[in-house]
């Protein structure tokens, strides 16, 4: 592979002409590329079989290897995924403010694209197009490095993309997909402060932290959720069960999973015993600490670790508090800062915990499954932020997007 | 001192208690910090008398040494400076947007405090106040660490606010400054990522790399300014004298003033000449390019490396281009994405440059000096954000905030 400095610079120039494209051209585009991918189905999936042989070498397990494989209905998927992202409104050159000085001078703001974003991923070659789309929806080149897992997919796939960007008069250095698994590459990645406006690392905890450690490029920070459903002493408890269930068990393997059920201390005897029953249905382990397993011989003792464990697995932490001000205390401890609820009829504590609890999303009577671009509206998403900085929670195409100040004079000076 | 941890984490304690505190009392609370600092003064100026001591000592630059004096005046002004910031609008609480999803959810974006913010600055002792009013008024901690020449009057300021937020029932913490000039505990600072938010480093250029190339923490990058000004072939002469003259000149040491001025090939002897006439009355030696030397030889030889150069001085680049696309060109290359000015009657030659520029601020007809919150009408500022996340362009108290998504449902479920 050459150096990534020349793949950065010339994201940047790409980035350049790509960022005066209109929403029109851009859109035809996408559409463009939505099918060249069906149209090369059948050398896609000849990339993916290397990277299944492969996994199957290594001895991947059966879920992950599920995650990996693509066939023409995936393919479809991944066409129809960036062909939709056409269909979204662009906020790309939406002015949103402006007003007049007295001095005269006017000043507006105006949405721009970011310039050249780098997205580091792990296994699911889908991330190739969905990230493909989302940036150049809104103007911004990117830079791609995969899993070396789904290598030969994520390669393919790019090409596809590139050979359809060319074939349509755009810089198919809009997109760059790394082909050299070496680490190192990541590395520089993360240093390429001239020619790399922002990185967004996707996948596990270790990688998220790797490169959030590392980076002197700007990162928005993705993932990890250690989620809380407290139960209110005024919760309506069969809600409270049927969204403690749901947080918890929908889904287990997700970043907006329930991990932790707080329970007033007077519901110890009515909801709790509710709740195991119907958590045991669906074989969840449930550690709790003294007062809960005193109250409800099934669970299990948790320790201090088990409030800061994110399990993504059939295994639950109960958690037993006596006021509202506890159950806060708690959550703002050991949570993420992704998703929290509170399960109440009482409206002054649903307040008190929106305002309270410092998490990207809080929510009052719903699961916290919902923490999702696509179940907020967004159409697309390209992660959810669990920082504070630039964007916080779901990220749709507008957090895809900076700003610039544009100041017309009439020869004005100081 | 303790730890830096320590620091850190009580400032997150405070900060919490700080983020539910309503907009009157803030600012009540601002009003009263702004008394107690004109009643210290004698204080204060007993502390700063120590910094100017050791400035003589050490050897200091007179026009450093003005920078660092306190008087009563001065002190005023900084107390001033905190009472107009609490007659500022709020923008903490705010609804950003709210919309209903198909299933019943309802979904609102807050303003909220961004949590705790460290600031790394270096001489000026008035960034003290200021940047404790805006973060205050933002509902946000801080913790701050000046440059070890202004240590004394820095940490005598800290102690004012902090014996007044006590008097006035809030948690001190919600400010501590650094009391020690060791370098590792900026180093600690920049990684402390469980209990700080964001950095924001504020003075030179050496002190402002040093920050983005090692803090794990997010950073908004501030400061440097190699802006230009390009005089197009359809510019007003007289009105391109003067922008150049003042966003050259007015004040040479900030980071908006220009640095290299371009100008269209068919202006060199029309243009150039009235332009050296007027530069030279203030004694600013000109670097010119080939062509620029060739038409008028008061101009000295400028390098390569000119062209990069914030010179921060009475010097001036001067660069020659044939058309609106090569000056693109050459800022887009060489600036550093602060403060970029074209000046021309033609109105495509302006869209064009407002729009393909890169920079945070791009105007048309007006001079750079204006990139300044003040100027905006911001009524305070923090930096100016030379990246493109978060916040780009001068920052005023908007953005020193974050967001939270708030959802309330009726027992939603996936």
């Amino acid at each position: 592979m050459e150096s990534m400095e020349e793949l950065g610079k010339r994201a940047k120039v790409a980035s350049r002409k790509l960022a005066v494209l209109s929403k029109d051209e851009k859109n035809k585009v996408l559409k463009g590329v939505a099918g060249a991918l069906c149209d090369a189905s059948e050398k896609i999936i000849e990339a993916n079989k290397k990277d299944m042989e492969n996994a199957r070498a290594n001895g991947m397990r059966p879920a992950m290897m599920d995650r990996l494989a693509l066939d023409e209905k995936r393919i479809k998927d991944m066409a129809d995924g960036v062909s939709s992202v056409a269909d979204l409104p662009d906020p790309v050159g939406d002015v949103i403010n402006e007003w007049k000085r007295p001095n005269g001078l006017e000043i507006s703001i105006k949405r721009v694209p970011i310039g050249v974003i780098g997205i580091v991923y792990e296994a699911r070659p889908n991330v190739t197009s969905d990230a493909f789309a989302i940036t150049f929806k809104t103007g911004n080149a990117c830079i791609l490095r995969g899993g070396s897992d789904s290598i030969y997919s994520s390669v393919a796939i790019g090409d596809v993309i590139r050979e359809s960007l060319k074939n349509q008069g755009v810089d198919p250095d809009c997109v760059q997909v790394v082909d050299d698994p070496d680490r190192k590459y990541v590395t520089e990645m993360l240093h390429l402060n001239d020619y790399i406006d922002l990185i967004i690392p996707r996948g596990s905890e270790s990688l998220i932290n790797h490169v959030v450690k590392n980076s002197s490029v700007p990162v928005i920070e993705t993932g990890t959720g250690n989620n809380h459903v407290y139960v209110d002493e005024y919760a309506d408890l069969d809600m409270a069960v049927d969204i403690v269930d749901n947080s918890k068990t929908q889904r287990i393997s997700v970043c907006n999973a329930l991990e932790t059920v707080i329970i007033h201390s007077s519901l110890l005897d009515t909801f709790l015993p509710r709740l195991t029953d119907r958590l045991k249905e669906k074989d969840v382990q449930m550690r709790g600490d003294e007062r809960a397993l005193a109250a409800d011989n099934r669970l299990v003792a948790a320790t201090e670790e088990d409030w800061s464990t994110e399990y993504l697995d059939y295994i639950i932490a109960v958690k037993t508090v006596d006021s509202i001000e506890e159950a806060i205390e708690h959550i703002n401890r050991y949570n993420t800062g992704h998703s929290d609820a509170i399960v109440t009829q009482n409206k002054e504590n649903a307040e008190k915990f929106l305002n309270e609890v410092d998490s990207a999303c809080v929510y009052v009577n719903a699961s916290t499954r919902f923490t999702d671009g696509g179940e907020f509206g967004f159409g697309a998403e390209i992660g959810i932020s669990t920082q504070k900085i630039h964007a916080r929670g779901p990220m749709g195409l507008e957090q895809m997007t900076s700003v610039k100040y544009i100041i017309k004079g009439t020869g004005q000076i100081r």
